[in-house]
């Protein structure tokens, strides 16, 4: 194996998180797909025309396969401890998606079987791996605009009622936006706060009986170095965040108030759980979506939603455009080019991490971090009280 | 004294508050300006010469007039109470500027003072009086949008640099974004969100040594009726959120992008705290600025910042120019015209409540509640605890 070869990928989970990595795995020159996991044989043989690599029902027998250095799992949330398992059984390097799992001690646990395999275990795709995001942690981290003091984030989606199986509706089983949602968003101000939490007070919102799982939540966030922040999120389908980033959409897709209240409107024509399932899977990847129905056209930088840090010296505002900063006398903005492969930023940490031993800024620890921030989020909002927490670690300097 | 006749009406204090409120004033034929209290003699030589009423050094003389029906406290906060309870005595009805007081125990001497006298006494001008948000608070209240459950408001500013007395940069005496936009911020989202707060998370950032005292924070609420918020302020002069309100301004004066930096860079010129001083006496009312310097043309509804109030049916957003309504499967603007008479809500609860016994939204009562938040923000933020609080009132619908 040359330092040069591309990573060989095997994936896990040929669902909808794969669909959304899948077109920038498959644009990606430094990795290869070899190799897939799912319970269903038609994706199994869709991934097998599109890829040329080799499809198994279960997890285990991929990860027997010498070919596969590193596995994406992208199952369900509830598999991601015992995959990360049997992984490190096998040797092999480890991107897990958000939310990372469902409690400390199987963070914990994966966490432990990797290292004792001496194996890179990476958490993501989440949106603090957009450029934006990432450029604007650099930005403060450079100390050119002081100390970061205060960040407000907030996201207003759709996200409850795009199409869902019923576990997706059960915070117990890992549903609703606090694991599926927060888990992004913590992550981001983590990163721009320096990673460090020390507090939490939260709130959540279940509105829609219909829908009986955490659909919105305001939190308040304290760092070990000063700076706090306030996290909302609505996922209920009313206002659209998009529109203060130029409607933009969180995958950098084009949108529009052309769209207005097209996920309440699709799921009305559903009259069952298993009905909405189904719907689901129509978009999953699958023997009518494949790789040739993707595009990365026109894909700008990712993001979610409205995004404030305020240094000393100024407030930055990253966007898809690039970040905006509003200094003392000025403000510019920061231009971000157009991604030449978007969200080609997880590959690029995982394959530096795997092939140039580069320690990843999402490693385990960082993904437990945020882990703890969204269970503290559950936590007081169940019990009115701040929470302290106790697994946070910093930002890891890029190159350090 | 005919109900129809104007309220016949002596202000305490021609400084800044005044400057805001006296075109208003001069608009609005149910009132009338016939007296006025001020230590600087040029102002009230200007006084008399713009309203043809009459000038005090002391206040208490101008109590003593029988032809002053109520007075408007336009004073330093920390005269407040001893105003108050001055006007009490002379059976005039009041309104005092916010913040109220500086102490639950002084805003309760106030109310007191009031009760035993029979006056009215009402707590502003403050933004929750604007249009947008009285307008908004009676959609809620309506119930076509389901109960009210979410909001989220911030607002950026360049208040910290601003000419500033020396009192204004001490927390002690008053100063601060706390105790001066709090006032607003907390009174606009209490509006929206049932009145009632039961408890608040909060912290506040001191972050320029120049200007000690709170420049900014960040607040969860929790209400009595399940409803949660969280509020955002900077008064930094980096990004500036009028931008979210079509570049129109917290006092309904068109801004723009071009105006970047103006209040830090006016203040770079000034070299001690006599000279801003000094630099905020030339923008108060007197010889060189008075009624003919101010116009209402023009001037849109006020605001303060950006809004969101998500119900179980509609996330609302006030806005200058209405009430942005994003619905299950529309999204639509309820208009509000142009003002007749910007800010003449204050004056016109004012009328009401003297001339036809109505009950004001803005009592001392609920000015005091919203004190309350105030100080636990404060509170939290010092001892970083969430605080209880015990001495809150509901909206009073309107009307009732």
């Amino acid at each position: 194996m040359n330092r040069s070869d591309p990573l060989r990928l095997g994936v896990a989970g040929l669902g909808r998180g794969f669909m959304l990595l899948m077109p920038t795995i498959a644009a990606h020159s430094g990795v290869k797909l070899v190799a897939a996991a799912d319970p269903r044989t038609e994706a199994l043989e869709r991934f097998e025309a599109d890829f040329g690599g080799t499809g198994y029902s279960d997890f285990e027998s991929l990860c027997q396969n010498p070919e596969v250095e590193a596995v994406y799992i992208a199952s369900p949330h509830g598999l991601h401890r015992e995959q990360v398992e049997c992984a490190a059984r096998y040797g092999k390097h480890v991107l897990v998606e958000k939310p990372m799992a469902l409690s400390l001690s199987d963070c914990r646990a994966m966490i432990d079987a990797m290292q004792q395999a001496g194996c890179r275990l990476l958490v993501g795709h989440s949106h603090s791996f957009d450029s934006p995001y990432l450029q604007t942690a650099r930005m403060i981290r450079s100390g050119e605009y002081g100390r970061v003091k205060m960040i407000n984030a907030f996201n207003y989606t759709d996200f409850l009622y795009r199409p869902r199986r019923p576990e997706e509706l059960d915070t117990a089983q890992g549903g609703g936006v606090v694991y599926s949602q927060a888990a992004h968003q913590v992550d981001i101000v983590r990163l721009l706060g320096g990673g460090e939490v020390t507090r939490v007070m939260a709130q959540t919102g279940q509105w829609d009986p219909k829908r009986p799982t955490e659909g919105a939540y305001s939190a308040l966030l304290t760092f070990a170095n000063g700076c706090f922040a306030t996290l909302t999120y609505s996922g209920y389908g009313h206002f659209d965040s998009d529109e203060l980033n130029g409607w933009s959409g969180e995958l950098g897709q084009p949108r529009g108030p052309s769209e207005y209240g097209k996920a309440r409107a699709a799921l009305q024509a559903v009259t069952s759980s298993e009905e909405e399932a189904a719907l689901k899977n129509r978009r999953a990847y699958g023997p009518d979506l494949g790789l040739s129905d993707t595009s990365l056209e026109g894909i700008a930088h990712n993001h979610f939603g409205w995004i404030m840090a305020s240094c000393e010296g100024a407030d930055l505002k990253p966007t898809p455009a690039g970040i905006d900063v509003y200094g003392h006398t000025e403000h510019r903005l920061v231009p971000l080019g157009a991604p030449d492969i978007p969200r080609r930023e997880v590959l690029d940490e995982l394959i530096a991490a795997v092939r140039n031993d580069v320690p990843p800024i999402h490693s385990g620890e960082w993904g437990l971090a945020t882990m703890e921030v969204c269970f503290a989020l559950l936590e007081s909002a169940r019990t009115g009280q701040a929470i302290d927490l106790y697994h946070q670690c910093p930002v890891r300097a890029e190159g350090a």
